[in-house]
């Protein structure tokens, strides 16, 4: 095996140039086989197979710095950079990240996971090295998905009065997780068509060297202008205006003449864009047919691409979906935004159903929210669904443009929590603390499947700013039986008893049927509580509680700082309660990938450890 | 007096047109005057006088609905929408707001504040109206600088793919508070600049026609790709190119064509960015010549265009400046970066000085805080200058971009705390909230104006994501002999007694002095903290104080959710405390406009009402 001889860094440039060909083949298969098996992001991988060749091939590692926008298509980067052995605990607990890590190699030069990110931090090395007076490059790879995100626009608009050398590869798969939206992907298809641009170019060209006397002229005047005649010769001029060099498009599976164009923009002065066309799941048919399937896919059959376990239970995605269609149904006024997605969020059937109703505004968070105040503004009804961790970015936006004005918008907070193998950055434990903050807001998390679909419909039936947040995969079933209406800032007591008095949160209440199972077999009486509103609190019944229990537990799936637990203790003081509380709540650090499980019990949040902790701090009161 | 006939929105409309510009000549005395009496926006609401009077002949109101960005600009249209009276009260307590408020008149169609929002919202309008069958116009005005803020990128690749009927004015000034930057700043120059665009335009026009054959040649091939010829003839390709139809660029003072260009936007089918080009300050010599000043002015001289009051005591951004100047000097790995404010910031002398180490990125703070990542990852010692309420918008980016990996970024944010007249939009009483809930990141706040000093010392010298939050304006200058040496999460107790201890951050400290008087007056022994950290918090004082005191009290200018006081709530609760505490913050709440003392009262976090609190409290212990 060619891969054999990649050891570590810059091994590949040891290679014959006919050895690459089958080096990128087996790359793929390597690729296919370990996430067919452990799972892990297929496409955006096996789509920059030979555009990661060709970077290793073109710059030299740790001292040029190529920095990975998301970061979930640095796969065979790793492979190159000697973390072959990696692929067998990927994005397991303990074991290889799925997206680029500074502390697990010097290759790789900058954390990344969420979208659009690249060009600033890329951007900030460039301008480190030229003020240390250093000659390293610096390459930012984006796709065309993460370039509508609009941090990426700033950069741009930095970089171009900079004019410090930085190379953008804008890696361009017409494609975010789900098909790409908006203007910019518009424009990305005409540059990209054959009939269009680049015959275009051809043309003109050709047309004004018949027309020598006439042609000089236009040369000339057009050339009187700071960017002269290759603004309408050149394809990409949107860059150019921006201020960039534009080179391509060049074709991302074609290692020799991606090496040639990388020769070429390391010669350009200032920031240059060098467009490569890819194309996402390349070499393996099912991820080619597939795309949204294959982004971040389970483990799956090599031969027909299905996944190898069938799910037999719905997902909280899937309550959603179903949920949002029927009020799809109901409520006229009901719309929906998504921020590049629709397969993701669950609202691929709500567009099908009602596609003028349905807003796909590509990797956009801040423009989706605000997009949003404006349609509740007008007296719609807008649902904004958006992963916990991808709303961080529109905190000002939910600040700032919805709950001011006190709007009513409806935030459906998929991924909240632990979600396990992504890891870090996708981890869904600060919203509470991030939207609790937010005067106006109301945020809510459900118990159960059930209560998912009556939450949406309170939200949906409010008038103000409301959030709904519940985690990734398999929707709890049981409590079936207990679905007390829905009432603006009341909990819902599951069980009432003496004792100890548990009250959680969403995801926590399976936590705490739990929990309450291991005390009663110890003898201890329980209350269980199902908080739902996490703001505003229920003071009444926290009131009763502290007064009819010795011990009050909160219980939530979020960072201790800001969140549910220490609203109940700020109101326990406020009202000089002397209860002893606990406050189960993960600690104050970031959360690394792994299964949900391990990472709960691990963080302390797993029924066996607060078990423990209750029985301790209860026979020391 | 023209002005007079204006009583309500549309009253314009009854004019002659000969009365117009006698009108504009009117509406500028009239800002002239009342900003030099009570202070306001200056700069940009004389820039728009015109252009505004244009959109309020051209289309009707409340029906069609025009959103402006930022929003300080909106002054002639408070004017022509029967606020005359308003200024008197201009941004003063229970006055009218200095930008546009929904629950101030209907004619306002959306609250703004901060930048880039307009485009997102003006859109959510104009999707509203499609989905209903509407037929209103909906116009967003946006300035140059506005428009570098990622998320105006978002909406307008929205706006392109959307194709609903919406007008962007953008309203170019080539200015944001200070000089533009930026590659788009140096785009619409070029378009604005006669020798540029508008000569080669016609001057390609003609040399065509002299060209029959082969420029029809030309013309054809040039016409067969979708944009066809404007690619070359238009100015504003890149909006072009974008998927708006471009009009401009228009002399944003003359009347008639603004009304002109306006009929003909409403014509185009799709989104239209109209570019208008304004002078800031536009009629008053001052306001041209120093746009930085005029921009949120002080009550000045008209005749002079000089503040009335002369600034006896230095603020906190002085103090930051002077640090930075002299950190500049000393450490030659500090770099600075604004998002715009190079002047409002207090970083302009070090711009002056070490103009390679400084950064003016644009209103583009998602990018800024991502940018010193990258200069982080690489070595250097950013120092990122950004208010407390424009920090929000970069929330993610602190959490997923420097903090994940526990960069070395030092953040100063000014402006923490009630700010004042510019009212909810722009009070930072969020930072503690949302900066604490981050994993990794370090929190200060300053007593006084030699601690700031002493802090950003500390915090260039520290390693990892450091966060220094002081308040807008005059910098406290007591306490001076208490000096303490800065160390890592240490707090400074600055008076020793029993009974009541108060444990204050940064602006608060100045209260609890205040309320120790009180106290001491009245008989109580009183421990007065600096808290220095709320995090990491100082848990071994917080400890001892439990210990020593009957009643513990944290002081803070935050929002109580997710503040300084719940955390330390929530370690006397981990430690079994058993000691009374009160939590002095702002409610859950927004704050308006306003004289901040008052502000305080109201908010109740002023020293008597803290004293008042305190003793009823203390009495029943």
């Amino acid at each position: 095996m060619i891969l054999d001889k990649i050891q570590k860094e810059n091994d590949i440039k040891e290679l014959k140039k006919e050895e690459l060909p089958q080096l990128a083949e087996e790359i793929r298969t390597f690729l296919i086989e370990k996430i067919s098996e452990n799972g892990g992001h297929l496409g955006s991988n096996l789509g920059v197979v030979e555009l990661t060749m060709a970077l290793h091939l073109s710059f030299t590692l740790p001292q040029d710095k190529i920095i990975w926008d998301v970061g979930h298509q640095s796969y065979t980067h790793k492979l190159l950079t000697g973390r072959r052995e990696g692929f067998e605990t990927l994005r397991k607990y303990g074991g290889m990240s799925g997206f680029p890590k500074r502390k697990e190699s010097n290759c790789d030069a900058f954390d990344t996971g969420h979208s659009s990110t690249s060009i600033s931090a890329g951007l900030g090395y460039a301008m480190a090295r030229d003020l240390r007076g250093g000659d390293n490059y610096v390459v930012s790879v984006i796709g065309d998905g993460a370039l509508t995100g609009g941090m990426a626009w700033e950069a741009m608009n930095n970089a171009a009065r900079l004019d410090s050398n930085f190379i953008i590869v804008l890696n361009d798969n017409n494609m975010s997780i789900s098909e790409n939206v908006g203007g910019l992907s518009n424009y990305l298809n005409m540059v990209r068509t054959k009939e269009g641009y680049l015959n275009l170019k051809a043309g003109v060209e050709s047309t004004l060297l018949k027309i020598p006397v006439y042609g000089d002229q236009i040369v000339k005047r057009v050339r009187r202008t700071k960017n002269g005649l290759k603004q309408f010769l050149v394809p990409g001029m949107l860059f150019e205006e921006m201020g960039l060099t534009y080179l391509g498009p060049v074709d991302g599976h074609n290692i020799d003449l991606l090496v040639k164009t990388f020769r070429e923009a390391k010669n350009v002065k200032g920031a240059v864009l060098l467009h490569v066309c890819t194309q996402k799941g390349q070499g393996y048919e099912p991820a080619m047919r597939h795309p949204a399937r294959f982004h971040g896919a389970e483990p799956f059959v090599i031969e027909t691409g299905l996944p190898k376990k069938k799910r037999v239970k719905a997902n909280y995605t899937d309550v959603f979906s179903t949920v949002m269609r029927k009020m799809g149904d109901r409520e006229p006024d009901v719309v929906a935004i998504t921020a590049a997605m629709p397969d993701g969020t669950g609202l691929k059937r709500f567009r099908n159903m009602f596609p003028d109703r349905f807003f796909d505004v590509g990797i956009a968070e801040q423009h989706a929210v605000t997009f949003a105040a404006g349609l509740a503004a007008a007296g719609l009804k807008p649902v904004v669904a958006i992963y916990s961790s991808f709303l961080q970015r529109a905190y000002d936006q939910v600040l700032h443009d919805v709950c001011i004005q006190n709007l009513h918008v409806v935030f459906a907070i998929d991924r909240a929590g632990l979600v396990g193998s992504d890891g870090e950055t996708h981890q869904g434990i600060f919203d509470l603390s991030y939207l609790s903050s937010i005067p106006n807001m109301c945020v809510m998390a459900p118990k159960n499947k059930w209560e998912l679909s009556d939450m949406m419909k309170f939200a949906v039936a409010y008038d103000g700013p409301i959030a709904v947040r519940y985690p990734r995969g398999e929707a709890y079933d049981g409590l079936e039986r207990f679905r007390e209406p829905m009432e603006y800032g009341k909990s819902e007591v599951i069980y009432d008893e003496s004792e100890i008095a548990l009250l959680a949160v969403g995801s926590m209440v399976k936590t705490a049927v739990e929990v309450r199972e291991k005390l009663r077999v110890m003898g201890y009486g329980c209350t269980l509580v199902n908080a739902r509103f996490v703001k505003p609190l229920d003071e009444e019944l926290i009131r009763r509680l502290q007064a009819e229990h010795r011990l009050l537990v909160t219980m939530e799936e979020n960072v201790k700082r800001g969140g549910f637990g220490e609203a109940v203790l700020e109101y326990l003081n406020e009202i000089g309660s002397k209860v002893r509380s606990i406050n189960i709540s993960l600690p104050d650090d970031y959360v690394e990938h792994g299964n949900v499980e391990i990472l709960k019990a691990d963080a302390g949040i797993d029924a066996e450890t607060i078990v423990k902790r209750i029985v301790a701090e209860y026979i020391g009161l």
